[in-house]
């Protein structure tokens, strides 16, 4: 049960109170809603009746995980009503390509690099470019924390890192395969987290390390092995492959973001590019390097759950790396597309996005109460505090 | 394990710092040990030992619950002694009210709408309505939220959210009755999240949402199927209680909550009847409606672990229905009897109540800090902040 | 796997904001993967392979425990280079004094109140007292807490309350072990709870409560359970025991830490020796005198798994709790001496440690952006807040 509490988690990994952690709330809701019934005709759907189950749940979740992190890309610059249409539209394509993957190709992806990470980042990319406000230094103000807002956000931090490991092996078979994704999901998160902080300490000014890194990139390493977690990775493969993430993703922060805005006209607000994007395709190209390398020596029984399609002689290991690949292109191709069309659709002017001047801005949609007690309740005597123990 | 964690996570439901959640603390602690008394006298005493075990950790955490809840609706305006003599009364009382629906009764009430929500809201309101203290608007201008305190309460929400599901389905037979337990939450809560956000835009002026309302109402779906969870509610009948909670909860804290202060001399600091009394009520009705409606075709073999009196033939559904309506009029009963003995014998002048000039302040029973670090700090250097990526 | 959560969750005990969550989680992720390895290599090192497995995850948590205990002691007087080094050290030494415990002596401590909590918090003691700086008052004006600050660390207090009972039945055997150790746990913590509120209102200026005492002093009575609460403890001896830790450590708080200071040099920013130090010897004692009692009676066939030595008839119950004691000495020796070697390496002067005038200060090594949003947004246009239902 403890996973439906991915997507919500996420809300505090942003810095614009009400709205980033009430729409996540609200996107959350409608994506877990609409995409049992999406992913129920598509993968459940006999004698005209969805089954339903802790499955379900689980896939809803994850479907719910990927429209969130398009939302990490747009937000602040759409509006509730555009947000509800691109949970309708993302949802829906999501279950058409998780289907494709999955059931069609054999593509084998627990931990979603490809389906979820990939698909939504480029995805949100897509929207946000065909979104593209030249105006928007006129919110950029509005962009910063506050000192508490970045501890806000370390507690969705903390909670993502602690429960990606259960994260990522929640849909794979009980049993070996479960404890083997937990083991390399822990082992790639704590080598990210490390070389995230060392990273941040190089490029930053005076060897500061910068808070946002931290936040972000210590869970690139939890992406990475999204899909390989469940093959034979190895502890060392693990801990190469997230601390590769870690670098990737702080450099992307520093580097590349102001980059893609500068010259592809990408406004990425919380930097899902690096997060999910990067470290997503590093994770479907780890996961074809993978399956190419997986005999039946190495996986023993354990290959008739991890590649059933090799362990029944129909497909060579090679071949399944190449569709592993091949994956990989067309959940790109569906993002990008897909994001691009959702774009066109969400300039329609009904559809009230707000104006450029007051994006990242809570007012717009909230009942905003003052900042400070004191403001509400008059002079408040403060006495001396206490030096604590 | 996690159940544990119901109780104190209600502490970030409310705004008014340490004393709310120092006091939740306490009176959770207080209401645990001193239920696993109660309750293990009145379900587990046998050659003069009570027997404790998970399932007895499990009842008393419900329990904490409904104290937490009756807490809910007097914060601010009552002190610590009088905390602790109401969480004294009301343990023993959940006691036997339980004890009288589940056991002498048989009724069933799986995640408690009846014996938790209904007990707890009614409880707290009729010793609300007691210490009813005319000149409160004196304390009026504390009662408001800020910027930084309504996010805190927002964790609070989510927590509850992603734990209700386990929540309802904890004390229920393993199997098909906990998944299906389980299911029915998780789909009526994201129903009533889905409502709350569309009332809430559309009573507050301009199209805004209010923090309050999102905050709580959201999770009145868990409330309203307590009852009917466990049973054949069909996700179609969790999606339309869903729905009908988080409507009649929002609808109650812009428009009732007033008129029961102005009206009923009620004073109910969180809206404890918009939460959990109202959705309790219904929950409770329409666990009877199903429990009408139950018939060996539907439940199979599972008939026997919902419903074990029709299962043995021993009471017909019509019955058992009739028997979740007299449950609930007990329940009404004990809560509002037993709340306004309660609220009498809290009068008492030693139990040392706040004046109403100090009521939702924490300087009375706490060490205060200071509100900002500037102020414990001399001059801080903030430097220009970095544009967060 | 929640268990990883609880190095992680200590962060917010602390009020320094950045670096004491930043730190941890550095810190955690470090310890996590030097202790996996240090652990392999002592307990499950076999044909050059070392074996991992959720075992190892769990052991590896537990070390992680220590080091951050350790860092309670220093916190805000200590550079990350020093930091690092302290954790590489200090994994190393708590691998070796668990294997001399647990595998050498036989000596029982499932909830680790000697190898996790008198080991971290004597380590970190030590460590303290050699890096003892005389003219740390000048950055005294920073060790006080702010309103907020306070509220964040009641989340981490809470949550480990709530994984705690988790926490100390993670490594026992299954079955009937596992549950009366989470039981013992659970009723120790809600006494500490209340003697703590008891003991905080009555050593406090006009019966007011401290903030500081409810954070830590109301986890004592998870401290104090740890080496017997796999024993059988009764239900009445876990409350008694919880009683008198939250009381020691409560008392401890108040007058023992200003003392510490004044006559031992030692300078505890965050109370270590209350929480662990002195709960986890007076843990330990009891672990010995429970062990002392043990009889194939009370036990039956649980004797094999709690005291399998016993159950051999190898060595007698009071044979048990002296090498119990023993545990107890070695573990203070490996803990004192350690510290103490470690402090005089700390002291090396590349490693950068911060001046004295710059302690608990977050600018030395973080980015940090402004304390209020106004400050980076310009005039807020600030509504009179709606008073909340």
């Amino acid at each position: 049960m403890v996973f439906v509490g991915f997507g919500f988690l996420m809300a505090f990994l942003q810095r614009y109170g009400f709205s980033s952690v009430g729409f996540t709330f609200l996107l959350a809701a409608l994506a877990l809603q609409w995409s049992t019934l999406v992913q129920g005709f598509l993968h459940s759907f006999h004698d005209s009746h969805i089954h339903v189950g802790v499955e379900s749940m689980i896939n809803a979740d994850f479907c719910a995980g990927a429209v969130l992190i398009s939302f990490g890309a747009v937000l602040g610059k759409t509006g509730p009503a555009q947000l509800l249409l691109m949970a309708l539209l993302e949802v829906a394509l999501f279950g058409i390509n998780e289907f494709v993957l999955l059931t069609l190709l054999g593509v084998k992806d627990a931990g979603g690099s490809m389906t979820i990470h990939t698909f939504g980042a480029y995805f949100g990319l897509a929207l946000s470019r065909v979104l593209y406000r030249p105006q928007l230094e006129k919110s950029k103000h509005r962009l910063s924390s506050v000192y508490h807002s970045d501890l806000f956000a370390m507690i969705g931090t903390i909670f993502l890192w602690i429960f990606w490991p259960s994260f990522n092996s929640a849909p794979t078979t009980l049993g070996d395969g479960q404890h083997r994704t937990a083991l390399n999901t822990y082992y790639s998160l704590t080598a990210s987290t490390l070389s995230t902080f060392a990273l941040s300490a190089l490029v930053g000014g005076d060897g500061r390390l910068d808070m946002v890194h931290i936040q972000n990139a210590a869970l690139a390493g939890g992406v990475v092995v999204g899909t390989s977690s469940e093959m034979m990775l190895t502890p060392f493969g693990a801990l190469a492959a997230g601390f590769l993430a870690g670098t990737v993703s702080t450099l992307g922060y520093k580097f590349f973001t102001p980059f893609l805005e500068s010259k592809f006209k990408v406004q990425d607000t919380c930097g899902v590019h690096n997060l999910h994007g990067m470290p997503g395709v590093l994770g479907a190209l780890l996961g074809a390097l993978v399956a190419a390398l997986a005999t039946h020596e190495a996986y023993g029984d354990g290959l008739q759950s991890v590649f059933p399609l090799i362990a029944e002689v129909r497909r060579s290991a090679t071949s399944q790396a190449v569709y592993q690949l091949f994956g990989l292109f067309i959940t790109l191709m569906f993002a990008i597309v897909g994001g691009s069309l959702g774009g066109l659709l969400l300039k329609l002017p009904f559809l009230d996005a707000p104006p450029e001047s007051k994006c990242y801005e809570d007012q717009l949609y909230w009942e905003v109460p003052g900042e400070h007690e004191d403001e509400a309740q008059g002079p408040l005597r403060v006495e001396e505090p206490d030096t604590q123990a």
